[in-house]
């Protein structure tokens, strides 16, 4: 049978509660200061396959830990906690404890199986959770779990993000309709490299009512991640939090198989949402106000490309450059030339755009005002073509501005 | 013969024209819209033995292309030219015949071969300089060389150099007094990584009345680069155009032997003012308000220890909580857990100077007052022991504030 590809919905108001059979919840625990929402409750009705991608970061938070353990040990999970405010990174032992005891309170207040119970934290890195402001936060979450809470979870994972960051995509398989939603929360510490298990502190819920494997699912989410999440940076700085978790509970009863059509669909969908949700870190990244794409094609391997597009997509002089709106092409070759991608300069194009700006190494000979105007733009990409092979790579990012400083210079007070 | 090396004498307002035999001067070529001088002139009253290192960035700029091919080709030189405002990079064929052209005119003024005759630039890339002018300013400079003309020379070479860096050391060999000057600038796009031949731009001449061979002294100036220059950050981002020369013209009468005694006073004169000329560069460095020495020890290898201490150094999170004066070690802890570094978490010490911050990957249980007392100080050490070797490291960096965001996003406006 010959399945459609593009027929994609985007749902309305679409988050992680559009597909069948999940129920989430914002809360307020009482861990920020401002008394926003600062608890997540994301639950299912039915037994969920899962998969999840983790920082790299050597000092890994302990809920990542946790996390780890129980894609290791469970087959199925059911629920997970995510608490904004704290970090419970640095947190040794005790920080563990606090996790497992998290996962093990959630437990009985959702009537689940202890080792059915994710956590997430985000926050100030170094304290321990206030486990009776948990508890209680989990309480108030749990009752008020809905179909329609989404929005309030995707809301109560906020950090310094300005707003929150779900969509949810659709699509029909076998005559049934089948969903994706998810969401995010990041803006600082965010370049993630997550490994089958991500980093920055982004942390993000994929949910779906498709039935599908463990091992399938684990595998698409690698892919996916690797092409969203870890293509993004705001600041270079890698967080211990990382986590990407995605959640198939199989209420569509679409069951998605391996080298199948479906497959194809299914990853394309899942791409889409987190595509989508990874761009919108950057969209809302610590003080950013435009969105540069940096897209390396020519490089002699994947490696190369991905090293020259990180290189210009975290300079602070190309990024405080396109704050001030400055079409300082110089400084994109200098981060090239230092990327440790191998090129010969005389054959580096470089477009802002549709605008040529460089060609075999020299001034395309556009005037600087066309460029400029390119700079003007909410959204732009710089197209790098290193001339070499056929390798390419883009990366995500933001410019650096007098927020970024503001913000992380003022960050507890 | 037993040498003393510990009797170094700081010359009062040193510079390159303390040694014997150096003139210097700066004039103005008019390459600066500011009307600042823009053009330094360096001569030796006899041939000099001499050395270079430059910058390793793929797309280095032409003077550093005619530098290295003087390097090769010339036993001797006499005379450097030093541009500021233009830097000559990304200006193919066309600039590096005006490399070139420069080199010949001065040659032709001052009366040397023109093979005798180095040239650096620094200032925007990607323009062509404006030859009349330059030949204009060696002419200019050429009538004010002057053995007093150190100061006037590191003040031509500045950029967004907020005061010239210069500085110059003596000490006594065989009875005869030696002396080593220097002068450099730079202040963004600070992150060298020059190869015996460094990387931001950054340039820096050194002068020394010692007679020594070429070989020596290229050895002894990898050496000394290596731990100076190449140990400084201010942005991360490299030079197109950084260069170093050490000019040696023999007119004390001291030489300088492979393996002698008087190597090892000479080279630790070298290094103290290369060593003050790079922590010069920091201090000055764009918008920077504290000055910040990351130093690494307990690391399973070098690499580990310059991996570790480069990603604290340039972490955009840690260099905004320096600006804040926010003892924010979270940061500091992820980014030594992102840099690639093996270690343990649990052997992972943490000092700020004297102030113990976090002990066997825990906090170490010191009020945070007392960690915020040592982020007001101007100049603080960032130490860290990852307990799993003998290696080390040290990076010199400043913090990130708004001024660095203003500099560069108003480079040219």
């Amino acid at each position: 049978m010959q399945e459609k590809n593009n027929s994609f919905d985007f749902v309305d108001n679409g988050g992680v509660t559009s597909p069948a059979g999940f129920l989430a919840s914002g809360a307020v625990a009482g861990l920020k200061q401002s008394g926003n929402p600062d608890m997540a409750l994301l639950y299912s009705e039915k037994d969920c396959s899962f998969a999840g991608t983790f920082t790299s970061n050597l000092f890994c938070a302990a809920p990542v830990r946790y996390c780890r353990e129980i894609c290791e040990k469970s087959k199925t999970v059911r629920a997970m906690v995510i608490n904004s405010g704290v970090a419970n990174a640095c947190t040794g032992l005790e920080g563990y404890n606090n996790s497992r005891k998290t996962a093990e309170e959630a437990a009985k207040i959702l009537n689940v199986e202890a080792c059915q119970v994710l956590v997430a934290s985000t926050g100030h890195i170094g304290d321990q959770l206030p486990m009776d402001k948990i508890v209680n936060g989990i309480r108030l979450g749990a009752e008020t779990l809905s179909s329609q809470g989404g929005a309030a979870a995707a809301r109560a994972i906020m950090t310094t993000d300005t707003c929150p960051k779900e969509l949810a995509v659709s699509f029909t398989l076998n005559g049934k309709k089948v969903t994706i939603g998810g969401m995010c929360k990041g803006a600082g510490m965010i370049s993630p490299k997550m490994i089958a298990a991500p980093h920055a502190t982004m942390i993000c819920c994929v949910t779906t009512d498709a039935k599908i494997d463990n091992a399938l699912l684990s595998t698409l989410l690698a892919s996916s991640v690797e092409n969203s999440f870890n293509r993004i940076t705001v600041d270079n700085d890698m967080s211990t939090n990382d986590t990407v978790i995605v959640f198939a509970n199989g209420c569509s009863d679409v069951e998605i198989k391996k080298d199948s059509a479906g497959e194809k669909i299914f990853a394309e969908a899942l791409n889409m949402v987190t595509g989508h949700l990874a761009r919108a870190i950057v969209y809302d990244g610590e003080g950013v106000t435009k969105f540069i794409s940096v897209e390396v094609s020519g490089a002699g391997s994947d490696s190369d490309a991905e090293k020259c597009a990180r290189a210009i997509a975290n300079s602070p002089l190309c990024k405080t450059a396109w704050f001030g709106g400055d079409p300082n092409w110089g400084r994109i070759l200098a981060a090239a030339g230092y990327s440790g991608a191998k090129f010969d300069p005389e054959n580096f194009t470089l477009f802002f755009d549709e605008i040529p700006v460089i060609k075999g190494g020299l001034p395309a000979g556009t005037e600087e005002s066309k460029m400029a105007e390119v700079m003007k733009r909410r959204e732009f990409a710089v197209k790098v073509d290193l001339g070499e092979g056929q390798s390419s790579a883009t990366v995500w990012t933001g410019d650096f501005t007098y927020d970024y400083v503001k913000i992380n210079a003022d960050y507890r007070t």
